[in-house]
């Protein structure tokens, strides 16, 4: 596996793949890798030549008061990790490089990011666009993969790439979870032994929300009651959101028909969690 | 020469001159053509193996009451001079499919586009901004060429470049005039015989500017004085803004040591023209 961190070397590691006729896939992280990463990492290596896994904790996408300077790190491990899944390049850009001192260029999706993590985040996704886009320009993929864990997320990239016709194509793949459901996240280190188990009732939420909707429940609201009434069980858990949205405008829907996204993101203890499943009526 | 008006054909025919190692010039234009278009084209012949002049007058860069309907066109005159000049490929998007119904991305230059035209044009630079973004994502260009004249829009998509780490080369050649000093825009074509002598004033300006600099004369104050002395002879013009600028940041300058640019918009008659040049103190 090779280390490039070379902002020069990058895009010319690409060119030299591309004139040989080899497919690049693009998976953008911020380390600390878990299974979910590893499975993005297997599904990049079947759907294209190369790999490239970038690593890069982007200030621009956090708030102020948020995780940004705790967020945990582990490069040794990680390149071990990227090694043992085959990856062909480790992307491991500096922050001087990426952002110097006269950095002022900024992407904004305006609707798709109004709702949900983009109200009680300001400034989140124009720093997520813009560290995606930047790194589509460095390594130059012709896929991109991305966890569905982080559903607005992958909206998102999908509308600038659409937006902006970058001739790429956005993959969003199926959470990957622990054995009890709960969503794998890097920022589940943050959880005591308290807080994993009231952690559990995002899944338990979804999961029964996806019961009562395949049972023929279609109205938003009654399914929201039913999964706020099991988020709120444990006294530590404070709702940010619980919203059933279309899946691609991801604009409130008050009947789900045929589809619909539960999409939660919940303060437990001092961790906000986010998670999402699909519903359908049947 | 190919005329490609479809968004999947164009980055196809780019990885095709790719693939073979070609290297690709785009020149990004409004149409309506002048010598000062036929110049960028013939430096793009000079530069690269394969011309490409995208013709796309954008909405996006007209403000409420600007000039975006009766902005001069001329597609069968455009086609004939592109062919002259030897390009390889005229590009014509279609509207509706680079601004299709849910459009949402935009991209924003912050600090070099608060001043001059910026701060005339509210929203200018970034429809500037977002359609060569999205016209270098579809043609995939080695080399991009601009004109000087637009010396702000140059800066901006220098610095766009830069930051969001594209790999494309961006050439400003200098502005084109006609014999006594006018520099050509397809905007000339609004000027009655009156104001095509009014509009003489830019250049002669600019020409004392530059005399006074080469002579000692390194306060902008003082040059910005006789500056706007020549252009308000003539009743008919309105100053937009007549500014001594650092050539890189665009910031004001109170003293040219040992390089400005004297930029300037004037209010001809009905018609807004800019115009622009370089001071050096001996």
């Amino acid at each position: 596996m090779e280390i490039i961190q070379d902002l020069k070397v990058m895009p010319h590691w690409a060119d030299t793949q591309r004139l040989a006729g080899r497919t690049i896939a693009l998976v953008p992280t911020m380390g600390f890798f878990h299974s979910g990463h590893i499975d993005l990492m297997n599904h990049g290596r079947e759907m294209a030549d190369r790999v490239v896994v970038s690593l890069f904790v982007n200030p621009l996408q956090f708030g102020a008061g948020e995780d940004f300077e705790k967020y945990p790190r582990d490069f040794e491990r990680d390149r071990q990790l990227a090694e043992e899944a085959g990856v062909d390049v480790l992307f491991i850009p500096r922050h001087e490089d990426l952002y110097p001192k006269d950095y002022q260029t900024y992407i904004s999706v305006e609707r798709v990011t109004q709702g949900l993590c983009g109200a009680s985040r300001p400034g989140h996704f124009r720093g997520v666009a813009t560290i995606v886009c930047k790194l589509f320009q460095l390594v130059k993929p012709h896929k991109a993969i991305f966890g569905l864990k982080d559903y607005q997320q992958v909206i998102t990239i999908k509308q600038m790439v659409l937006d902006l016709n970058m001739d790429v194509e956005v993959i969003g793949r199926p959470t990957v979870r622990e054995a009890d459901g709960l969503a794998l996240s890097s920022r589940n280190v943050y959880l005591s032994a308290e807080d994993r188990k009231a952690a559990l009732s995002l899944f338990e939420s979804l999961t029964v929300a996806q019961d009562r909707c395949r049972q023929g429940e279609w109205e938003a609201g009654s399914i929201l009651a039913e999964a706020t009434r099991i988020l709120t069980r444990h006294p530590g858990n404070r709702i940010d959101y619980a919203k059933i949205v279309d899946p691609h405008t991801l604009k409130d829907l008050e009947t789900i028909n045929p589809r619909g996204i539960l999409v939660l993101a919940v303060r437990v203890g001092q961790t906000r969690l986010i998670d999402n499943g699909l519903l359908e009526v049947n």
